[in-house]
């Protein structure tokens, strides 16, 4: 690459670029060079580099000095091919300008089709074409596209000039304009910018050239293209390239048309060709919609029921050519391709070649189709898929075509629609459920006493939370779809009603949310329900033989367990033995056992709890039978399982069989100013060790149960919110003292591991010492994150959304792992924990082990497996496979570098 | 040092030991061996060394192989040079058995005098002595002190015999017994064993000596040394070494005495000789304090107004000949030391030498007349000075001569002792403090609402929150005294009382607290106040001379500032700026400020609060006129300025004239989990820029209007709780800003630095990329602690007495910074920080600029200042020079080493 080449031509069966000059020449810039190269019918044109774009913006946007020339040059060029002169009054040459930056922002840049007319070359091309209207409405086109996109006028100005003259013709349809009325329409546009900007419309053609091309660099700027980059995560450093192109006409007779196509179906993934095409039509036509366009083929038409005839019937010659294109084109890319084209009295131009956008499972379906044809490596289709997209196929969906009106909108923060009636707390959700009804549970946030009714429910609101909130955590692993933190819900639990604006939507009242966008819409609609096909299956198949870390699920119910089987989880990662506390039985003894006043009265309580908890393990460990399970004894702060109002005070007290003053006192000792920050994980088995005994004995007692049936259970007692090693060391000596007894008591053989949470930067920082007693770590990355950010996550949804305008953050720390910080804890603490002990096994349990982009991270940085809720399995699968890939690109990157 | 050389001989004007092996022979070996060394008087004997103490735990319980037969020479040596034989009948060796650890662990391990003796010694003794009574008597203690010490037989079987006996005789002072009344108690005695025991006393002497040598290593380990060890951060594998010596005795006759010295005044430090004897008696007799000692020196008995004759008075040549060793100890150690001895028959005996204890008073003069003495150095001055005991110098303490019911005991949070009546609220604390009454101020909490109450009272008892809890921090800062976390309290409002256990203190009460100790004693106890003598002045101007580190005061009312100046503070280095909202006047428009529908209702409230700011700045700055000043921008998540009962609520909403559901509304919707990981610091300027706008306005608009009067001022301003550059790009830029438009409004020229607190983990390892934009950091280790652990400072008293007795916590790491967590968090950050900008100013405002300990870390990692509240200014002074000599000495050895 030369620094002072900044112009790359194209067209006639050659190119300067081909298709992996991307960065420097756009998309649209490389693809239109490559189909060149390919010898494919390409209008010759010209591509200004992005380095120009990244001059513009460096340098109080001038140019280079030697652009000039090269554009000059290169338009030289085109005249040749075309054989036409641009600004010849005579034998005008048109050209479009076009954006085109490294990664589709399709709609977000401008465009400016048939510059180069002007009152004087507007009758050359009327000569040339012999066709006076279509001059003369490609010159007000321009007129209005220009004026629009380079002079910024308002589209309604010119559109008010139109509808005057169709209203003075009696007339419905630009069709039915004539030639003199067009010209009618041109004196008015050019009186409007005459009018709005004090001066003339260009009338030179290269000022019309250069200010055009200004205009397309500027766009990369205009607030539309910076929210969709900030959306995207699109650098704004990258910059856009310009294409100036010879234009050709689909405009110019019942031989011509234009069309958009994909060289196979987008939204299923079958091979067949699918497309759509107008007939006398420019490219903008299509997209503005004032004609519905026809298929091309005669399929596509008899699968959209639709009565125009097909391209393949009209045009049947240029349709073939069309398809030798695009089988061309597939062939060449090994990719599904988004094609644009123009016929111009019966010839065929490609305008544009991409890789097409596609839904989830067409995606799947043609990744895995082209392996089976040989055209991609398995490699290449598992790189292929968007990991994160295989949550639409694992939930259902709202049909989209159905019509929905929205109401709010909170955070996506479990996938899936759902529709249900409203009901306001757990237990009426569990007790309508019972009877057959779907619910849709609405609270302002949930707590592990809801657990029954989100379970019961379809779907799961709250107006308070944000993505790792207890209601989304849960009903991610539950598998309900859940919107969280919307908080322009007012809930009103007395008046059993929510209302927004001027809605108010009562216990009772049908609503449906789609957890995969956060929206909440009024009445019932209509969903698809997933269905996962055999390329699922097959594609995992490949990424399971690929991948080097394990996966592993957050689970603790007998179901979420079954569900992570079935979706190929390989253990148990985080195993949250508090979630098995709040069953109606259990609570109550759980509370008696935080009121009692000594050791004596918590252990008479915890007696109680043991046999529940063995039986819950007994179920776990036989579903998990053969694979690792790792228990993370109690974490939450005790006051979690005390209840709030005074009744339900009241009736702890009756049932403990003391005064209410007690249950009162007790729970005001308890509460914490900052409970995150308070008396909870280890805290709780240095304070209570009588807890902590309960549960390993309850742990051992049901591996020694399983075990006599002749299964193999590895459990790995992990300790959370460890953050000084002797904390460990205390606890580890109870554990062991427990599992001694235990074996005495029956007889059997106890395998375990002893290990702890990474969730404190303490922890973190000291891990090589902490690894001198712990046999694992699995990093908490949830509360990992809150701490090393300071950052509360129930709390933060109330001034993240100020971050993500301000363009602090681009994601949430939530969902997606801060590499930078948290990350380099993460980092650290593995090497520190490996040198002291390099057989430690490492593992993440926070939810960021089901973000593909989190998954790579702990891929690369040599973790030995993720653990995620059990929906997201199928995602970490797919993106551990990647990781390998990726690591396997960077070492040949570095290889090659050295 | 051999490995197999386990005893060390002493006495006879040599010795195998010195001074310097303190570690191998404990403090009370190394000293006897270096008095012998010096030729002063000491009994022969040898030391067992801690390594043995050592193998001894190491080896279940068992002695090296060796050992017995170098403690049978080392033996054989005594008895030529006593010229008497260890078990012989007619002139038997009596030895003492004593521990001696490398640090003072008085009375916490076993002693055994006499040992030697049996039935047919004691007559051997008899004869040589002349004294029946003396043998018999020794020979009873002997069993007595052994049976306690190695038997752990109860003493109060042997104190029922004596009684008994006395009893029988009609006396009422042990003297008043005769020889054969003491053979009946020895026969009493020796039955008491022979019960309790079911076997006879050891009348085999060596069998005597080895039980005693086991019981010292023994008592090593029991639980009052472990606590005692625990207490003074004493590492348990230090180990005691044994001391066994000739006995000498001063219960020979009148001839005869024993006593304790210092070589100067302990309690004043003046250069005077200090002590007491006792004529005609054992070690155990002083401290037993059955009779009245004596003082030694004629000076002495004045100031004690003690009519018993001194030992200057009764023995002037043997005194003559102490004073003498007391000089010749004090030129050789260079300090003033604790020395025991015994005069046997007018023969003087040196048993033991150390450096004493002393008040931080006494501690400061000795220090100062030494320097000017020439017997040591300014360095050596400094060093010796206990940083943390100046705080003794800077607030009233109780009189220790006083009596004091104490009722509960809480953390020490803010030294200094008071007296005053009880008072349950802020409000009536004010109002009674404007009557000139003297209140305590009891709260369960304190918030900044209550400020103005802790101001006027004279000290803060609260029943929760730890050591940097709102109450202690503010307290340390006002220097009022304060005992936080007295969790035994029961603070009733409503019944305006409290209550620990059945004593109940109502209102109006009179209370006495002890800020230094935690102590809550009922009534009123005399109090000493503090008197800063020229000694202070002198060796804080030493201090200063030598540090590196400036040091500053966290400070923002101007008589803090003006104590701060007082005390030496070089700048401010975090004034925080919210505490000046909390005026009567102010709080208001606050609150109008918070309850604002939007932007422009903040800025009208915003600038009524503006002109107030600005006038609190221009105080602050004239009184700190040519320092620079670190403010601080708004820290605290606004629900903190809200009222919380309905009352106020009500106020509230009449003051703004809205309605109450709007305030309850607002304050529900400002309501967090964990606020402190919430809506706060920098997070507020970022969504809400207006208030940041208004504080940095009032900043720069202050310092023009000083600068106009001469005065010179760099204000240093500090964006709180940043974890992402892009949070502090942001606010610079809006600094900046407003610096301009002050700038052109004024004509001021304004000086400034733009910096942060680093306070969160993320900060700190980002810190390479926020030096791009911070000019300054300043480590806000309270924060830092907070997320770093996972702990809320709030919340942790609950649990951390759980942490100190599991062993798991020595400190609060609130108050001593934990270096290698938190410590590393601030390494990485100050050298990343100064790779990217090397002149990075680097200060630390946390709590910790005030503890010794944590300024010589500061010190030691390069950083420039430390802040502090005012009260604890001299402490850091000292501190960081201290940390300088201890660098030198750390190079120096470093060096020696290379």
């Amino acid at each position: 690459m030369s620094a002072s080449q900044w112009v790359y031509e194209f067209g006639n069966g050659k190119a300067e670029g081909k298709a992996d000059m991307r960065n420097l020449l756009g998309g649209k810039g490389a693809g239109l060079a490559e189909m060149s190269n390919l010898g494919l019918p390409v209008p010759p044109g010209f591509t200004i580099s992005t380095e120009v774009c990244t001059y513009y913006y460096e340098n109080s946007k001038t140019y280079p000095a030697n652009l000039r020339q090269q554009v000059e040059s290169a338009l030289t060029q085109i005249e040749k091919t075309v054989g036409a002169k641009f600004g010849d009054t005579k034998n005008p040459l048109l050209v479009s300008i076009r954006s085109g930056a490294r990664a589709s922002m399709p709609g977000m840049m401008d465009t400016v089709l048939n510059l180069g007319l002007n009152i004087e070359t507007v009758e050359g091309l009327k000569q040339r074409s012999g066709d006076a209207r279509f001059a003369y409405d490609s010159y007000r086109r321009f007129i209005q596209m220009f004026s629009n996109v380079v002079l910024n006028i308002e589209p309604h100005k010119f559109e008010d000039v139109l509808d005057d003259v169709k209203r003075a013709r009696n007339v419905r349809l630009d069709t039915q304009l004539k030639a003199s009325d067009w010209l009618e329409v041109i004196d008015g546009y050019l009186e409007v910018v005459e009018k709005t900007k004090k001066k003339s419309f260009p009338q030179d053609v290269h000022e019309q050239l250069w200010t055009a091309i200004g205009a397309v660099f500027s766009s990369w700027m205009n607030q539309r293209a910076i929210t969709y980059r900030k959306l995207n995560d699109i650098p704004h450093d990258w910059g856009t390239a310009v294409n100036v192109q010879a234009m050709v006409f689909g405009n110019m007779g019942d031989d011509c048309c234009t069309g958009v196509a994909f060289t196979r179906n987008p939204s299923t993934g079958e091979n067949a060709f699918y497309g759509e095409y107008l007939v006398n039509a420019q490219g903008e036509d299509v997209v503005a919609g004032i004609r519905t366009p026809q298929q091309l083929t005669v399929r596509g038409k008899k699968d959209q029921k639709s009565d125009l005839p097909a391209m393949e019937e009209v045009m049947p010659q240029v349709f073939s050519q069309l398809n030798d294109v695009r089988l061309k084109l597939e062939k060449h890319y090994c990719d599904m391709q988004d094609i644009e084209f123009t016929v111009q009295q019966n010839k065929l131009y490609m305008l544009q070649t991409r890789t097409g956008k596609r839904t989830a499972a067409a995606s799947l379906k043609i990744a895995v189709d082209m392996v089976n044809e040989g055209a991609i490596s398995k490699q290449d289709a598992i790189k292929r898929i968007d990991a994160a997209s295989l949550d639409q196929l694992l939930h259902p969906t709202l049909d989209p075509k159905a019509k929905k009106q929205v109401i709010a909108t909170g955070l996506p923060a479990s996938p899936g629609a759902a529709s249900g009636y409203v009901v306001f707390n757990a237990d009426e959700a569990e007790r309508m459920a019972n009877t057959g009804q779907k619910v849709i549970l609405c609270r302002v946030e949930t707590s592990p006493e809801d657990i029954h009714g989100m379970n019961a429910a379809q779907g799961i609101i709250t107006s308070r939370g944000g993505m790792t909130s207890h209601a989304a955590v849960v009903a991610r692993g539950m598998g309900r779809a859940c919107v969280a933190g919307a908080g322009s819900l007012q809930i009103d639990y007395k008046l059993q009603q929510m209302s927004v604006k001027d809605i108010t939507i009562k216990a009772g009242d049908l609503i449906t949310i789609d957890g995969s966008t956060g929206e909440v819409i009024l009445g019932e609609v209509p969903t698809i329900q997933p269905e996962l096909s055999g390329d699922f299956a097959i594609l995992m198949g490949w990424a399971d033989g690929l991948r080097r870390m394990k996966v592993r699920a957050n689970a603790e119910t007998p179901q979420d367990a079954i569900t992570a089987r079935k979706f190929g989880a390989e253990g148990i990662g985080l195993c949250r033995t508090e979630h098995m506390f709040f069953d109606t039985n259990r609570i109550i003894a759980m509370r008696e056992m935080i009121i009692a006043d000594d050791e004596k009265g918590r252990r008479a309580a915890l007696d109680k709890l043991e046999p529940m908890q063995k039986k819950d393990f007994v179920e776990l460990f036989t579903i998990m039978a053969g694979l690792p399970v790792t228990i993370r004894l109690l974490d939450p702060p005790l006051h979690e399982f005390l209840p709030n109002g005074e009744s339900e005070m009241r009736e702890v007290a009756k049932a403990a069989g003391i005064d209410i003053g007690k249950v009162e006192k007790r729970a005001q000792q308890l509460h914490e100013a900052n409970p995150m920050l308070g008396h909870r994980g280890c805290r709780l088995g240095i304070s209570y060790p009588e807890i902590y005994e309960m549960q390993v004995r309850a742990i051992f007692m049901a591996v020694a149960e399983v075990q006599k049936e002749g299964k193999n259970i590895l459990p790995e007692i992990m300790i959370p919110l460890v953050c000084l090693k002797k904390e460990l060391d205390i606890l580890k000596v109870l554990i062991d003292r427990v599992a001694a007894e235990v074996s005495q008591q029956t007889g059997a053989k106890l395998n375990y591991l002893v290990g702890t949470m990474i969730e404190l930067p303490r922890a973190a920082l000291r891990a090589g010492e902490i690894a001198e007693t712990a046999q694992f770590f699995s990093f908490g990355t949830n509360d990992l994150t809150q701490t090393t950010f300071g950052l509360s996550r129930d709390d933060a949804s109330g001034f993240l959304p100020d971050y993500y305008k301000a363009n602090i953050l681009e994601h949430d720390p939530f969902a997606t792992l801060d590499q930078e910080g948290v990350g380099e804890l993460i980092k650290i603490a593995s090497e520190r924990g490996r040198q002291t002990r390099n057989d430690l096994k490492l593992g993440i349990c926070g939810e960021h082990g089901g973000d593909p982009n989190s998954v790579k991270f702990c891929g690369r940085i040599g973790l030995d497996y993720v653990s995620c809720s059990p929906y997201r399995i199928p995602i970490a699968r797919l993106a551990a496979a990647q990781a390998v890939i990726e690591g396997e690109k960077d070492r040949e990157t570095r290889r090659n570098a050295a």
